[in-house]
């Protein structure tokens, strides 16, 4: 018994930590069951009435998706006033940056998730979670169809939430673009699984290759991976697989190193052509030393289980290429269910579900989308532009004096974050330089025409958001503010002026801070944009990686695990079990 | 530059630790790719040279199987002199015992798994893996059929190989005993995959259970689980999952704590029956105090998809109970390979793959098999008592004196150990207590008749080996010392006289040591059967596992996992993410 009460008291000391309540939890395993008992009657009410609890006073708002957008919404959100819901076929977090990590054993799958629950459960179960699929949204009637996709489920799987407000936070899909074979033969980098399943497709190209009775041609072929789309995450796999070959594989499997083949085929010129071209040119110099083959300029016509048949753009020939296996790691496109409700909403012409400044969907009052599932269509300024100088216009002398202008220059800026993006481009200090006349110089005034010339190019500078995990986050962190105090901005609104009607915005509009983006390139090389067109690379880049990454980890345990895995693989190497 | 050096020096230190190449392989990412080349031309002559590599002179040997029996024998085995080839559908050895601990994820299924290549690697290659079934043993060729299950192989995936001697260790295969529906609706805990459905299985059902709009029934059936078969595997997986929801689950799932059932279906009277009869009592009311019911005496029938029909041996009534989960634990059988074969060798009537005391198998001069898949056949002395009787009297007086006895007692105890067990049993001081006549007193010799009927009771005590790990292992060891000293113990032999012909045997049989086994009941409590009839059961015990399992890892790697898994486990809990 010394034991027992030695060991209760050591773990329970540790688990303390992890979370409050795991105490009893664990002295319960030693000292009966009555304190388990107590322990998890304090912790919740009797089953069914949790589980069917609604209070009519709070507002009911059901949350779509547990990704970066969704769980970084659920992080902030103040639930004391309201009763939240959350649908997801996924009961975890994943921390998709570290995907490619996974492909290769460099970091373990289980490492880089949280389950929701854990996230959730700090909000003493006022949260509720359902591990199911959202079918349909029916933005009319307020309310969601969900089936629970779980095999052998005893009872009906299938159900629906009314909600007062609805965050749609699902995420995108792979975009095959329609090329035929692709969705039967290539493999993907989007969910865990992906990971998983090409972790396991490389040890068995490996496998397969060193079977006796195979002609050379064969093993090559076998061995020949190729990587379609040329962004971060398909040069960071094509980093992970080459460096996997050459720390670990080469040593297991000798007989075929030379016959080890990595290509990467792009669409576009270069490869990482959203990031800044020294990037990119230093990201093919080093493929180009490490032997991965980059084919820029190709479109990919098909995908069949043997070859890849691509097109060079430029010299207009086709060529087909046998392959081992094929990596698709292009752009997102909508999931059929963003696709239906657009359709709803009269969005049918969009390319992507459409929101306004403040993340809510076009057409929806009480609908709100963020992350890869929306995009923020952004007002353009020429269309207030009238609505503009009228109001700047106080004394409607029909001319806009400097100082009228610099008294809504303010509100115009917040409104419209192009002007500043403009600005920014011209390398002007001051918005009344805008006021100069065409010659530069200074003006007292103008009348609509000169102010409509002068902010004529403002809205050139839109551009649309990254669909990567930092914008989403952001997203998700913005729209729990508004959420938690949309009762007091409703009385004193803290957005910029209405220029087209009375008063002001509730909320300023969401604005997204680019704290930079890595492209880890393989042999403990990443090159990493930072703020201020900062440009970083090789070696020490690398280390401010792995010391970013492991900071912006969602929870101790996840950071625990990630880092003891770089570890490991620093010692023992990657493990190439085929599990 | 200094980073990259730096790097390599400081990584090179540690992973020559890890293996001496893998520097080399190191300093070739940051000092180009000659090092590489030259390095790996030290480690393996050109691709295809190698994989066809064939010396008249060296015996071939082929083995079957990566298990415990498998890689023990690879493990210990000289290959100066014979040319070995590894065919197994798994390329890599898994730590079998932990399994349990994985269907929790109390420890992750890749800490207890080792690559087949990483074991064999520190023979420079001379032994050569194929991942691989193995369709037919074509005992009459000296060769096998086998076949790659990989899927989209470019090139021929049949191959046959021929061999001078076989060793089969492919294990044995879940016995469902044709019960229906248990193929469709149980999980099984053999393999790793196994263990990782379960895990997945086991969080499927806490998610069904709180779906919205089930009856409190409904969830009733989603969170039974029903285990069958209470052996040790069995009673481990019921102790692991009462830990996973007492200590975590119960927190993250509070609305159904009350509605959670775990059922131990055992055919016998009593859980863990192969132990001594302490440890299973103890078994028992550890896992009523745990609420984990256990239905002794009852026959599984039928598992259909919601409902498992079993019935009571003693009052005869069959019952039928909705479940959520049912794993099946029972015994094991052969493979249709093994069947197959038994076929073609005559053993056509025999339960199970038959080998003499030397694991050779019956009527094949070159096939040995050993681990689940076979079982030795110990001659019975009484097959051979004239035999012995005729070859211990020398002076052919017709009658065996004490000294005559004494003088071949030793061969008899090594060739036939039940005259051992016997003994212990009888609590009989030596073996010349034999001769004694019935009414106990000392004889000075004895007559055939009487030789006869002292040793009429030996077979008795004859048992087959348990189904163990420890059993496998220990004869793979065996076997591999017999293989190295081949030709030296044909010259001068070492094993025990040869009663029926003349001469010595070449080896001594292969005889098992029992160092214990273990069964942890959960709660931080094991019970463990020690040499001599020693029975240990508590916390203490369970520390006492967690030191020896550690110990016995295949690989350092795989050491610090397992350890690193507890302790995480330890501080963090286990992880409810369902991937």
């Amino acid at each position: 018994m010394r034991t027992s009460s030695f060991f209760s008291k050591a773990s329970g000391f540790l688990r303390s930590h992890a979370s409050s309540s795991k105490l009893l939890v664990l002295l319960s395993l030693s000292a009966g069951s009555f304190v388990a008992y107590s322990d998890s009657q304090a912790e919740t009410s009797t089953p069914n009435l949790d589980l069917a609890q609604k209070d009519p006073k709070k507002k009911r708002i059901v949350v779509l998706g547990t990704g970066w957008a969704g769980t970084s919404f659920l992080k902030d959100l103040d639930i004391s006033s309201c009763d939240v819901q959350v649908v997801s076929p996924r009961n975890y977090f994943a921390f998709t940056p570290l995907l490619p990590s996974v492909t290769c054993g460099t970091v373990e799958a289980r490492s880089i998730v949280e389950p929701v629950r854990n996230i959730v459960k700090k909000r003493n179960g006022e949260i509720r979670f359902w591990e199911a699929e959202c079918l349909k949204i029916d933005a009319a009637n307020n309310r969601v169809m969900c089936r629970s996709n779980i095999e052998n489920l005893v009872g009906n799987r299938e159900f629906s939430l009314e909600y007062d407000y609805l965050v749609v936070a699902v995420g995108a899909q792979v975009n095959t673009f329609n090329t035929p074979g692709v969705k039967e033969n290539c493999y993907f980098l989007k969910e865990v699984e992906d990971a998983q399943k090409i972790r396991a497709g490389v040890i068995d190209c490996f496998e397969k290759a060193v079977l006796p009775g195979l002609s050379e041609e064969e093993r090559r072929t076998n061995l020949h991976f190729v990587i379609v789309g040329g962004g971060p995450t398909g040069v960071e796999f094509a980093a992970e697989l080459h460096d996997f070959f050459q720390e670990d594989l080469v040593k297991l499997y000798p007989m075929v190193k030379d016959l080890v083949k990595i290509t990467m085929v792009q669409s576009g010129d270069h490869i990482l052509n959203m990031f800044d071209e020294r990037i990119s040119s230093f990201a093919e110099r080093k493929f180009q030393r490490d032997g991965i083959e980059v084919l820029t300029g190709c479109r990919v016509l098909d995908v069949s289980e043997k070859a890849i048949t691509m097109k060079n753009k430029a010299k207009g020939e086709t060529s087909s290429v046998p392959h081992g296996l094929v990596v698709w790691s292009t752009g997102v496109g909508p999931r059929p269910l963003v696709r239906d409700f657009m359709e709803q909403i009269g969005q049918r012409k969009q390319r992507i579900l459409a929101t306004d400044e403040w993340l809510r969907v076009k057409g929806c009052e009480n609908v709100y989308a963020l992350g890869d599932c929306a995009t923020i269509d952004q007002r353009k300024i020429m269309e207030d532009i009238s609505a503009i100088f009228k109001a700047a216009d106080k004394d409607n002398s029909g001319t806009l004096t400097v100082k009228e202008f610099q008294d809504v220059i303010e509100d115009i800026v917040i409104r419209y974050p192009q002007v500043d993006l403009y600005l920014k481009s011209k390398h002007l200090m001051d918005v009344t330089d805008l006021l100069r006349d065409p010659e530069g110089r200074e003006r007292d005034e103008v009348d609509i025409e000169g102010f409509k010339l002068a902010l004529s190019h403002v809205d050139s500078q839109m551009k649309s958001l990254p669909a990567t995990a930092q914008v989403a986050a952001q997203q998700g962190a913005y729209l729990s503010h508004c959420f938690n105090r949309m009762e007091q901005c409703a009385e004193n609104p803290e957005g910029p002026r209405r220029f087209r009607s009375t008063g002001r915005h509730a909320f300023r509009p969401f604005q997204y801070k680019h704290f930079g983006q890595f492209a880890p390139l393989g042999g403990e090389q990443a090159a990493a944009e930072l703020p201020g067109d900062w440009v970083s690379m090789g070696h020490s880049t690398q280390w401010l990686w792995y010391s970013v990454y492991a900071s912006k980890q969602v929870s101790w345990r996840t950071r625990v695990l990630v880092v003891s895995d770089w570890t490991r693989r620093f010692i023992f190497g990657r493990d190439s079990s085929r599990i």
